[in-house]
Protein backbone atom coordinates (compact mmCIF):
# COMPACT_ATOMS: atom_id res chain seq x y z
CA UNK A 1 0.00 0.00 0.00
CA UNK A 2 1.40 3.03 -1.10
CA UNK A 3 0.77 6.37 1.23
CA UNK A 4 0.46 9.53 -0.38
CA UNK A 5 0.25 11.79 2.64
CA UNK A 6 3.58 10.17 4.04
CA UNK A 7 5.21 11.81 0.48
CA UNK A 8 3.43 14.96 0.60
CA UNK A 9 5.76 15.51 4.50
CA UNK A 10 8.65 14.80 2.29
CA UNK A 11 10.98 17.91 1.73
CA UNK A 12 11.98 15.49 -1.43
CA UNK A 13 11.70 12.28 -2.41
CA UNK A 14 11.37 9.80 -5.77
CA UNK A 15 9.84 10.63 -8.59
CA UNK A 16 8.22 7.84 -9.89
CA UNK A 17 6.14 9.93 -12.73
CA UNK A 18 9.55 10.95 -14.70
CA UNK A 19 9.65 8.69 -17.02
CA UNK A 20 12.85 9.11 -18.30
CA UNK A 21 14.41 7.24 -14.93
CA UNK A 22 13.29 4.22 -15.97
CA UNK A 23 12.51 1.77 -19.08
CA UNK A 24 10.25 -0.62 -20.52
CA UNK A 25 11.85 -3.51 -21.63
CA UNK A 26 10.55 -6.57 -23.53
CA UNK A 27 11.95 -10.22 -21.92
CA UNK A 28 10.62 -13.75 -21.54
CA UNK A 29 9.40 -15.67 -19.12
CA UNK A 30 9.71 -19.17 -17.93
CA UNK A 31 6.80 -20.47 -19.64
CA UNK A 32 8.60 -18.45 -22.80
CA UNK A 33 5.75 -15.98 -22.96
CA UNK A 34 7.14 -12.36 -24.03
CA UNK A 35 6.57 -9.87 -20.64
CA UNK A 36 7.27 -6.06 -20.17
CA UNK A 37 9.01 -5.52 -17.74
CA UNK A 38 10.42 -1.64 -16.08
CA UNK A 39 14.21 -1.11 -15.29
CA UNK A 40 16.26 1.68 -14.11
CA UNK A 41 17.67 3.83 -16.81
CA UNK A 42 21.73 3.45 -15.62
CA UNK A 43 23.41 6.89 -16.76
CA UNK A 44 27.02 8.25 -17.26
CA UNK A 45 27.83 11.40 -15.21
CA UNK A 46 31.36 13.29 -15.70
CA UNK A 47 32.51 15.22 -12.75
CA UNK A 48 34.43 17.92 -13.04
CA UNK A 49 36.41 20.58 -10.15
CA UNK A 50 37.00 23.68 -11.57
CA UNK A 51 39.34 22.77 -14.32
CA UNK A 52 39.84 18.71 -13.28
CA UNK A 53 38.46 15.91 -14.37
CA UNK A 54 37.47 13.91 -10.78
CA UNK A 55 35.43 10.74 -11.75
CA UNK A 56 32.52 9.45 -14.06
CA UNK A 57 29.54 7.45 -11.53
CA UNK A 58 27.38 5.58 -13.05
CA UNK A 59 24.30 7.14 -11.84
CA UNK A 60 20.37 7.31 -11.91
CA UNK A 61 20.16 10.77 -13.93
CA UNK A 62 17.59 12.68 -11.49
CA UNK A 63 19.74 14.82 -9.48
CA UNK A 64 23.23 15.68 -10.65
CA UNK A 65 23.53 18.23 -9.38
CA UNK A 66 23.14 16.72 -5.37
CA UNK A 67 24.83 14.03 -7.03
CA UNK A 68 28.04 16.08 -7.99
CA UNK A 69 28.11 18.38 -4.78
CA UNK A 70 28.02 15.25 -2.42
CA UNK A 71 30.44 13.32 -4.16
CA UNK A 72 33.30 16.00 -3.59
CA UNK A 73 32.10 17.01 0.01
CA UNK A 74 32.20 13.12 0.96
CA UNK A 75 35.90 13.16 -1.03
CA UNK A 76 37.16 15.83 0.73
CA UNK A 77 37.85 17.88 -2.17
CA UNK A 78 34.63 20.15 -1.46
CA UNK A 79 35.24 21.97 1.53
CA UNK A 80 31.89 22.69 3.67
CA UNK A 81 33.27 26.52 4.23
CA UNK A 82 33.53 26.24 0.28
CA UNK A 83 31.92 29.11 -1.75
CA UNK A 84 30.54 27.76 -5.20
CA UNK A 85 30.65 30.01 -7.90
CA UNK A 86 28.52 28.27 -10.59
CA UNK A 87 27.11 24.83 -11.22
CA UNK A 88 27.09 23.69 -14.94
CA UNK A 89 24.98 20.58 -16.06
CA UNK A 90 25.73 18.98 -19.72
CA UNK A 91 22.46 16.55 -20.32
CA UNK A 92 23.28 15.56 -23.65
CA UNK A 93 26.95 14.52 -22.54
CA UNK A 94 26.35 13.80 -19.16
CA UNK A 95 28.94 16.23 -17.85
CA UNK A 96 28.64 18.20 -14.62
CA UNK A 97 31.06 21.04 -14.14
CA UNK A 98 31.45 22.48 -10.43
CA UNK A 99 33.71 26.04 -9.81
CA UNK A 100 34.43 27.12 -6.41
CA UNK A 101 36.29 30.30 -5.53
CA UNK A 102 38.55 28.09 -3.77
CA UNK A 103 41.51 27.27 -6.46
CA UNK A 104 41.41 23.37 -6.14
CA UNK A 105 44.10 20.50 -6.74
CA UNK A 106 43.42 17.15 -6.77
CA UNK A 107 46.06 15.73 -8.41
CA UNK A 108 47.85 13.94 -5.81
CA UNK A 109 44.49 13.18 -4.03
CA UNK A 110 43.63 10.91 -7.11
CA UNK A 111 46.35 8.61 -6.90
CA UNK A 112 45.74 7.42 -3.31
CA UNK A 113 42.49 5.53 -3.70
CA UNK A 114 40.81 3.00 -1.88
CA UNK A 115 38.42 0.61 -3.10
CA UNK A 116 35.81 0.03 -1.10
CA UNK A 117 33.38 -3.32 0.07
CA UNK A 118 29.88 -1.51 -0.61
CA UNK A 119 28.01 -0.44 -3.73
CA UNK A 120 29.53 2.24 -5.87
CA UNK A 121 30.46 4.64 -5.65
CA UNK A 122 33.20 2.17 -3.85
CA UNK A 123 35.99 4.73 -3.84
CA UNK A 124 37.30 6.62 -0.67
CA UNK A 125 40.51 8.58 -1.01
CA UNK A 126 42.87 7.39 1.84
CA UNK A 127 43.19 10.34 4.34
CA UNK A 128 39.30 9.95 4.33
CA UNK A 129 39.98 6.82 7.11
CA UNK A 130 42.44 8.71 9.42
CA UNK A 131 40.43 11.92 9.36
CA UNK A 132 37.50 10.02 10.82
CA UNK A 133 38.72 8.10 13.40
CA UNK A 134 39.51 11.59 15.18
CA UNK A 135 35.60 12.38 15.18
CA UNK A 136 33.42 11.85 18.22
CA UNK A 137 29.65 12.55 17.48
CA UNK A 138 27.96 14.12 20.22
CA UNK A 139 25.38 12.25 22.26
CA UNK A 140 22.75 14.30 22.94
CA UNK A 141 19.86 13.45 19.68
CA UNK A 142 18.36 10.09 21.15
CA UNK A 143 15.98 7.59 19.15
CA UNK A 144 12.93 6.24 20.52
CA UNK A 145 12.67 2.26 20.13
CA UNK A 146 8.85 3.16 18.26
CA UNK A 147 10.47 5.49 15.65
CA UNK A 148 12.88 2.36 14.53
CA UNK A 149 9.34 0.64 13.35
CA UNK A 150 7.58 3.58 12.02
CA UNK A 151 11.02 4.43 10.03
CA UNK A 152 10.87 1.49 8.14
CA UNK A 153 7.12 1.06 7.95
CA UNK A 154 6.60 4.68 6.45
CA UNK A 155 9.92 4.53 4.28
CA UNK A 156 8.30 1.34 2.47
CA UNK A 157 5.36 2.46 1.78
CA UNK A 158 6.82 5.67 0.04
CA UNK A 159 6.42 5.79 -4.00
CA UNK A 160 10.06 4.74 -4.55
CA UNK A 161 11.28 3.57 -8.06
CA UNK A 162 12.30 0.42 -6.26
CA UNK A 163 8.69 -0.21 -6.14
CA UNK A 164 8.50 0.28 -9.55
CA UNK A 165 11.78 -1.31 -10.96
CA UNK A 166 13.71 -2.82 -8.44
CA UNK A 167 17.77 -2.58 -8.11
CA UNK A 168 18.67 0.58 -6.59
CA UNK A 169 19.53 1.41 -3.25
CA UNK A 170 17.74 4.07 -1.13
CA UNK A 171 18.65 6.32 1.77
CA UNK A 172 16.13 8.47 3.98
CA UNK A 173 16.92 11.62 6.45
CA UNK A 174 14.82 11.89 8.87
CA UNK A 175 13.77 14.18 12.37
CA UNK A 176 12.29 11.61 14.82
CA UNK A 177 9.88 9.49 13.49
CA UNK A 178 9.76 11.55 10.17
CA UNK A 179 11.03 10.72 7.33
CA UNK A 180 12.22 13.90 5.00
CA UNK A 181 14.57 13.60 2.05
CA UNK A 182 14.54 10.10 0.39
CA UNK A 183 17.41 9.25 -2.11
CA UNK A 184 17.96 6.28 -4.69
CA UNK A 185 19.87 4.97 -7.15
CA UNK A 186 21.91 1.54 -8.56
CA UNK A 187 24.66 2.49 -5.88
CA UNK A 188 24.17 3.10 -2.89
CA UNK A 189 26.85 5.59 -2.52
CA UNK A 190 25.14 7.78 -4.87
CA UNK A 191 21.76 7.91 -3.07
CA UNK A 192 24.49 8.72 0.01
CA UNK A 193 26.14 11.37 -1.74
CA UNK A 194 22.94 13.24 -3.45
CA UNK A 195 21.64 13.42 0.25
CA UNK A 196 24.80 14.75 1.08
CA UNK A 197 25.19 17.94 -1.45
CA UNK A 198 20.92 18.65 -1.10
CA UNK A 199 21.63 18.89 2.78
CA UNK A 200 24.60 21.29 1.89
CA UNK A 201 22.77 23.43 -0.31
CA UNK A 202 19.71 23.59 1.46
CA UNK A 203 21.58 24.29 4.74
CA UNK A 204 20.24 21.40 6.70
CA UNK A 205 21.44 20.40 10.08
CA UNK A 206 22.48 16.95 10.18
CA UNK A 207 22.72 17.23 14.43
CA UNK A 208 19.65 15.87 15.07
CA UNK A 209 19.07 13.72 12.39
CA UNK A 210 18.83 9.59 11.49
CA UNK A 211 19.93 7.86 8.64
CA UNK A 212 18.34 5.01 7.25
CA UNK A 213 19.95 2.99 4.47
CA UNK A 214 18.26 -0.16 2.77
CA UNK A 215 22.21 -0.94 2.21
CA UNK A 216 24.64 -3.12 4.30
CA UNK A 217 26.86 -1.30 7.25
CA UNK A 218 30.31 -1.78 5.62
CA UNK A 219 33.19 0.57 6.96
CA UNK A 220 32.49 3.31 3.98
CA UNK A 221 28.92 3.74 5.03
CA UNK A 222 29.55 4.24 9.02
CA UNK A 223 32.54 6.42 7.28
CA UNK A 224 30.00 8.81 5.23
CA UNK A 225 27.42 8.98 8.12
CA UNK A 226 30.00 10.41 10.23
CA UNK A 227 31.64 12.74 8.05
CA UNK A 228 28.52 14.39 7.18
CA UNK A 229 27.77 14.53 10.56
CA UNK A 230 25.12 12.57 11.70
CA UNK A 231 24.73 10.42 15.08
CA UNK A 232 22.34 7.60 14.10
CA UNK A 233 22.67 5.08 11.40
CA UNK A 234 19.73 2.69 10.65
CA UNK A 235 19.65 -0.21 8.46
CA UNK A 236 17.61 -3.42 7.74
CA UNK A 237 20.97 -5.56 6.36
CA UNK A 238 23.40 -6.42 7.80
CA UNK A 239 27.31 -4.82 8.88
CA UNK A 240 30.63 -5.91 8.82
CA UNK A 241 33.47 -6.15 11.64
CA UNK A 242 35.11 -2.78 10.68
CA UNK A 243 31.64 -1.10 9.90
CA UNK A 244 31.01 -1.45 13.83
CA UNK A 245 34.86 -1.27 15.15
CA UNK A 246 34.71 2.43 13.42
CA UNK A 247 31.09 3.02 14.79
CA UNK A 248 32.30 2.37 18.25
CA UNK A 249 35.38 4.62 17.59
CA UNK A 250 33.31 7.80 16.50
CA UNK A 251 30.38 7.15 18.87
CA UNK A 252 28.09 6.30 16.55
CA UNK A 253 24.38 4.58 16.88
CA UNK A 254 24.80 1.92 14.73
CA UNK A 255 21.22 -0.21 14.60
CA UNK A 256 21.21 -2.84 11.80
CA UNK A 257 19.10 -5.68 10.93
CA UNK A 258 15.80 -3.92 11.59
CA UNK A 259 13.29 -5.57 10.10
CA UNK A 260 9.48 -5.68 11.54
CA UNK A 261 9.89 -5.39 15.33
CA UNK A 262 13.22 -6.59 15.11
CA UNK A 263 16.48 -4.61 15.50
CA UNK A 264 20.08 -5.21 16.77
CA UNK A 265 22.31 -2.15 18.42
CA UNK A 266 25.93 -2.67 17.85
CA UNK A 267 27.18 0.79 18.98
CA UNK A 268 25.74 3.69 20.62
CA UNK A 269 23.43 1.54 23.14
CA UNK A 270 22.90 5.19 24.75
CA UNK A 271 21.27 6.88 22.14
CA UNK A 272 18.20 4.63 21.77
CA UNK A 273 15.06 5.20 24.51
CA UNK A 274 12.99 2.27 25.49
CA UNK A 275 9.74 4.78 24.99
CA UNK B 1 19.13 -27.59 5.08
CA UNK B 2 22.20 -27.37 4.57
CA UNK B 3 23.52 -30.06 1.90
CA UNK B 4 27.23 -31.38 2.80
CA UNK B 5 27.15 -33.74 -0.31
CA UNK B 6 26.74 -30.86 -2.51
CA UNK B 7 29.82 -29.09 -1.34
CA UNK B 8 31.83 -31.93 -2.02
CA UNK B 9 31.26 -31.63 -5.49
CA UNK B 10 32.38 -28.08 -5.40
CA UNK B 11 36.26 -27.19 -6.72
CA UNK B 12 35.98 -24.38 -4.04
CA UNK B 13 33.16 -23.57 -2.02
CA UNK B 14 33.41 -20.95 0.99
CA UNK B 15 34.69 -22.32 3.83
CA UNK B 16 32.54 -21.39 7.16
CA UNK B 17 35.16 -23.27 8.78
CA UNK B 18 38.06 -20.77 9.31
CA UNK B 19 37.24 -18.53 11.98
CA UNK B 20 39.04 -15.98 10.90
CA UNK B 21 36.98 -14.64 8.49
CA UNK B 22 33.56 -14.00 10.99
CA UNK B 23 34.04 -12.46 13.94
CA UNK B 24 31.16 -12.81 17.21
CA UNK B 25 30.07 -9.34 18.56
CA UNK B 26 28.19 -8.24 21.12
CA UNK B 27 25.02 -5.88 20.34
CA UNK B 28 21.59 -5.25 21.99
CA UNK B 29 18.52 -6.55 20.56
CA UNK B 30 15.01 -4.61 20.50
CA UNK B 31 13.92 -5.81 23.89
CA UNK B 32 17.59 -4.30 25.35
CA UNK B 33 19.29 -7.87 26.06
CA UNK B 34 22.38 -8.27 25.60
CA UNK B 35 22.93 -10.87 22.18
CA UNK B 36 26.10 -12.18 20.30
CA UNK B 37 25.79 -12.04 16.67
CA UNK B 38 28.28 -12.90 13.71
CA UNK B 39 29.49 -10.56 11.99
CA UNK B 40 32.31 -10.62 8.83
CA UNK B 41 35.55 -9.56 9.11
CA UNK B 42 36.42 -6.79 6.41
CA UNK B 43 40.22 -6.28 5.81
CA UNK B 44 41.99 -3.88 3.58
CA UNK B 45 44.32 -5.52 1.05
CA UNK B 46 46.68 -3.24 -1.37
CA UNK B 47 47.69 -4.65 -4.19
CA UNK B 48 51.13 -4.06 -6.37
CA UNK B 49 52.09 -4.99 -10.04
CA UNK B 50 55.43 -5.24 -10.32
CA UNK B 51 56.74 -1.41 -8.93
CA UNK B 52 53.36 0.27 -8.93
CA UNK B 53 50.69 0.54 -5.78
CA UNK B 54 47.86 -0.07 -7.86
CA UNK B 55 44.61 -0.01 -5.54
CA UNK B 56 43.52 -0.97 -2.09
CA UNK B 57 40.48 -2.98 -1.80
CA UNK B 58 38.36 -3.80 1.56
CA UNK B 59 37.60 -7.54 1.21
CA UNK B 60 37.07 -10.56 2.66
CA UNK B 61 40.29 -12.41 4.01
CA UNK B 62 40.32 -15.91 2.01
CA UNK B 63 41.73 -15.53 -1.36
CA UNK B 64 44.02 -12.38 -1.77
CA UNK B 65 45.94 -14.16 -4.39
CA UNK B 66 43.26 -15.10 -6.37
CA UNK B 67 41.37 -11.61 -5.55
CA UNK B 68 44.60 -9.95 -6.76
CA UNK B 69 44.98 -11.54 -9.68
CA UNK B 70 41.14 -11.37 -10.64
CA UNK B 71 41.30 -7.72 -9.94
CA UNK B 72 44.27 -7.23 -12.43
CA UNK B 73 43.02 -9.02 -15.13
CA UNK B 74 39.38 -7.47 -15.26
CA UNK B 75 40.97 -4.13 -15.01
CA UNK B 76 43.12 -4.74 -18.22
CA UNK B 77 46.13 -4.55 -16.35
CA UNK B 78 47.30 -7.98 -16.33
CA UNK B 79 46.71 -10.30 -19.69
CA UNK B 80 45.71 -13.23 -20.43
CA UNK B 81 49.34 -14.17 -21.86
CA UNK B 82 51.44 -12.57 -19.03
CA UNK B 83 53.51 -15.22 -17.01
CA UNK B 84 53.28 -14.43 -13.47
CA UNK B 85 56.83 -14.75 -12.23
CA UNK B 86 55.49 -14.59 -8.32
CA UNK B 87 53.09 -13.65 -5.91
CA UNK B 88 53.92 -12.36 -2.23
CA UNK B 89 51.76 -11.92 0.23
CA UNK B 90 52.09 -10.03 3.44
CA UNK B 91 48.97 -11.13 5.71
CA UNK B 92 50.29 -8.80 8.83
CA UNK B 93 49.98 -5.84 6.65
CA UNK B 94 47.78 -6.85 3.96
CA UNK B 95 49.81 -6.58 0.55
CA UNK B 96 50.29 -8.60 -2.39
CA UNK B 97 53.04 -8.13 -4.88
CA UNK B 98 52.16 -9.73 -8.22
CA UNK B 99 55.26 -9.79 -10.59
CA UNK B 100 55.37 -10.43 -14.30
CA UNK B 101 57.94 -10.86 -17.29
CA UNK B 102 56.01 -8.09 -18.80
CA UNK B 103 57.07 -5.11 -17.77
CA UNK B 104 54.10 -2.88 -16.94
CA UNK B 105 53.00 1.19 -16.57
CA UNK B 106 49.51 1.91 -15.28
CA UNK B 107 50.40 5.81 -14.11
CA UNK B 108 48.04 6.72 -17.20
CA UNK B 109 45.26 4.40 -17.30
CA UNK B 110 45.13 5.02 -13.06
CA UNK B 111 43.61 8.01 -13.76
CA UNK B 112 40.84 7.56 -16.00
CA UNK B 113 38.62 5.85 -13.73
CA UNK B 114 34.99 5.06 -14.12
CA UNK B 115 32.98 4.53 -10.82
CA UNK B 116 30.35 2.29 -11.71
CA UNK B 117 26.86 1.81 -9.96
CA UNK B 118 27.42 -1.74 -8.41
CA UNK B 119 29.15 -3.11 -5.45
CA UNK B 120 32.78 -2.85 -4.76
CA UNK B 121 35.25 -2.62 -6.44
CA UNK B 122 33.41 -0.17 -8.76
CA UNK B 123 35.84 0.93 -10.38
CA UNK B 124 36.16 -0.42 -14.21
CA UNK B 125 38.72 2.11 -16.21
CA UNK B 126 37.72 3.74 -19.05
CA UNK B 127 39.34 2.12 -21.99
CA UNK B 128 37.57 -1.27 -21.00
CA UNK B 129 33.57 -0.16 -22.44
CA UNK B 130 35.13 0.26 -25.49
CA UNK B 131 36.95 -3.31 -25.65
CA UNK B 132 33.29 -4.71 -24.32
CA UNK B 133 31.49 -3.28 -27.58
CA UNK B 134 33.67 -5.40 -29.67
CA UNK B 135 33.14 -8.46 -28.31
CA UNK B 136 30.60 -11.22 -29.91
CA UNK B 137 29.95 -14.10 -27.12
CA UNK B 138 29.74 -17.33 -29.33
CA UNK B 139 25.92 -18.82 -28.99
CA UNK B 140 26.69 -22.93 -28.80
CA UNK B 141 26.48 -23.17 -25.21
CA UNK B 142 23.10 -23.97 -24.09
CA UNK B 143 20.96 -23.70 -20.50
CA UNK B 144 17.97 -25.65 -20.36
CA UNK B 145 15.18 -24.37 -18.19
CA UNK B 146 15.41 -26.49 -15.50
CA UNK B 147 19.13 -26.22 -14.83
CA UNK B 148 17.55 -22.28 -13.56
CA UNK B 149 15.74 -23.78 -10.82
CA UNK B 150 18.72 -26.47 -9.68
CA UNK B 151 21.68 -24.13 -9.55
CA UNK B 152 19.67 -21.53 -7.49
CA UNK B 153 18.71 -24.96 -5.02
CA UNK B 154 21.65 -26.04 -5.15
CA UNK B 155 23.74 -22.75 -4.83
CA UNK B 156 21.45 -21.61 -1.85
CA UNK B 157 21.74 -25.25 -0.16
CA UNK B 158 25.40 -24.57 0.00
CA UNK B 159 26.96 -23.41 3.37
CA UNK B 160 28.20 -20.39 3.17
CA UNK B 161 29.18 -16.99 5.08
CA UNK B 162 25.97 -15.67 3.55
CA UNK B 163 24.49 -18.47 5.66
CA UNK B 164 26.50 -17.40 8.66
CA UNK B 165 26.98 -13.81 9.04
CA UNK B 166 24.71 -12.08 5.97
CA UNK B 167 26.11 -8.88 4.93
CA UNK B 168 27.87 -10.41 1.57
CA UNK B 169 27.36 -11.14 -1.97
CA UNK B 170 28.01 -14.58 -3.84
CA UNK B 171 29.32 -15.23 -7.22
CA UNK B 172 29.11 -19.25 -8.54
CA UNK B 173 30.59 -20.85 -11.65
CA UNK B 174 28.55 -23.64 -12.55
CA UNK B 175 28.79 -26.58 -15.85
CA UNK B 176 25.41 -27.42 -16.66
CA UNK B 177 23.45 -27.22 -13.30
CA UNK B 178 26.75 -28.16 -11.37
CA UNK B 179 28.04 -25.57 -9.64
CA UNK B 180 32.12 -25.67 -9.22
CA UNK B 181 33.33 -22.27 -8.04
CA UNK B 182 31.68 -20.86 -4.71
CA UNK B 183 33.11 -17.19 -3.92
CA UNK B 184 31.85 -14.76 -1.60
CA UNK B 185 32.98 -11.37 -0.18
CA UNK B 186 31.52 -8.08 1.18
CA UNK B 187 31.77 -6.51 -2.28
CA UNK B 188 30.22 -8.78 -5.07
CA UNK B 189 32.95 -7.23 -7.60
CA UNK B 190 35.71 -8.90 -5.43
CA UNK B 191 33.85 -12.18 -5.72
CA UNK B 192 33.83 -11.95 -9.09
CA UNK B 193 37.27 -11.17 -9.14
CA UNK B 194 37.49 -14.15 -7.27
CA UNK B 195 36.66 -16.24 -9.45
CA UNK B 196 38.46 -14.93 -12.38
CA UNK B 197 41.69 -15.11 -10.71
CA UNK B 198 41.30 -19.16 -9.41
CA UNK B 199 39.80 -19.80 -13.39
CA UNK B 200 42.89 -17.66 -14.60
CA UNK B 201 45.58 -19.70 -12.32
CA UNK B 202 43.60 -23.01 -12.49
CA UNK B 203 43.46 -22.94 -16.56
CA UNK B 204 39.91 -23.00 -16.54
CA UNK B 205 37.47 -22.72 -19.83
CA UNK B 206 34.89 -20.40 -19.22
CA UNK B 207 33.01 -20.97 -22.90
CA UNK B 208 30.76 -23.48 -21.44
CA UNK B 209 30.04 -22.28 -17.98
CA UNK B 210 27.16 -20.45 -16.49
CA UNK B 211 27.58 -17.55 -13.77
CA UNK B 212 25.13 -16.93 -10.93
CA UNK B 213 25.33 -14.22 -8.80
CA UNK B 214 23.20 -12.91 -5.88
CA UNK B 215 23.87 -8.79 -6.68
CA UNK B 216 22.17 -7.04 -9.40
CA UNK B 217 23.06 -6.89 -12.85
CA UNK B 218 24.08 -3.58 -13.51
CA UNK B 219 26.66 -2.83 -16.62
CA UNK B 220 29.65 -3.10 -14.98
CA UNK B 221 28.72 -6.88 -14.21
CA UNK B 222 27.95 -7.27 -17.74
CA UNK B 223 31.37 -6.43 -18.58
CA UNK B 224 32.97 -8.39 -16.08
CA UNK B 225 31.32 -11.60 -17.35
CA UNK B 226 31.87 -10.52 -20.84
CA UNK B 227 35.49 -9.88 -20.52
CA UNK B 228 35.76 -13.43 -18.44
CA UNK B 229 34.04 -15.18 -21.99
CA UNK B 230 31.28 -16.64 -19.93
CA UNK B 231 27.88 -17.17 -22.35
CA UNK B 232 25.21 -16.63 -19.53
CA UNK B 233 24.72 -14.64 -16.16
CA UNK B 234 21.85 -15.13 -14.33
CA UNK B 235 20.83 -13.00 -10.94
CA UNK B 236 18.21 -13.60 -8.44
CA UNK B 237 18.02 -9.76 -8.46
CA UNK B 238 17.11 -7.07 -10.76
CA UNK B 239 18.83 -5.41 -13.95
CA UNK B 240 19.65 -1.44 -15.21
CA UNK B 241 18.87 -0.70 -18.50
CA UNK B 242 22.64 -0.32 -19.73
CA UNK B 243 23.32 -3.69 -18.18
CA UNK B 244 20.49 -5.35 -20.69
CA UNK B 245 21.94 -3.26 -23.63
CA UNK B 246 25.27 -4.22 -23.14
CA UNK B 247 24.21 -7.86 -23.10
CA UNK B 248 22.32 -7.33 -26.46
CA UNK B 249 25.44 -5.96 -28.13
CA UNK B 250 28.02 -8.95 -26.73
CA UNK B 251 25.60 -11.96 -27.34
CA UNK B 252 25.22 -12.37 -23.34
CA UNK B 253 22.50 -14.47 -22.15
CA UNK B 254 20.90 -12.30 -19.55
CA UNK B 255 18.25 -14.20 -16.78
CA UNK B 256 17.48 -11.62 -13.51
CA UNK B 257 14.93 -12.11 -10.90
CA UNK B 258 15.30 -15.82 -10.61
CA UNK B 259 13.37 -16.65 -7.59
CA UNK B 260 11.69 -19.78 -7.21
CA UNK B 261 10.20 -21.24 -10.61
CA UNK B 262 10.03 -17.95 -11.98
CA UNK B 263 12.92 -15.80 -13.77
CA UNK B 264 13.05 -13.14 -16.69
CA UNK B 265 15.37 -13.42 -19.86
CA UNK B 266 16.83 -10.15 -21.19
CA UNK B 267 18.89 -11.00 -23.98
CA UNK B 268 20.24 -14.15 -25.60
CA UNK B 269 16.77 -16.17 -25.08
CA UNK B 270 18.45 -18.34 -27.70
CA UNK B 271 20.69 -20.31 -25.64
CA UNK B 272 17.75 -20.91 -23.28
CA UNK B 273 16.29 -24.31 -23.67
CA UNK B 274 12.66 -25.60 -22.30
CA UNK B 275 13.90 -29.13 -22.02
Amino acid sequence: MINTHIKKKYLISPNINDVTLTQKIKGKDQDNNFVKTTVIQEKSLTVFLNNQEIVTLMCIDDHPKYLAIGYLLNQNMLKVKDKIKSINFDKDIGVIVIRTNRKTDFEKILKKKVTTSGCAQGTIFGNIYEEIKKIRIPSKTKIKHKWIYDLSKKINHTPSLYLEAGAVHGCVISEKNNPLIYMEDVGRHNAVDKIAGYMFLNNIDPKNKIFYTTGRLTSEMIIKTVKMGMPILISRSGFTSWGVELAKKTNLTLIGRAKGKKYITLSGHHRVQKS
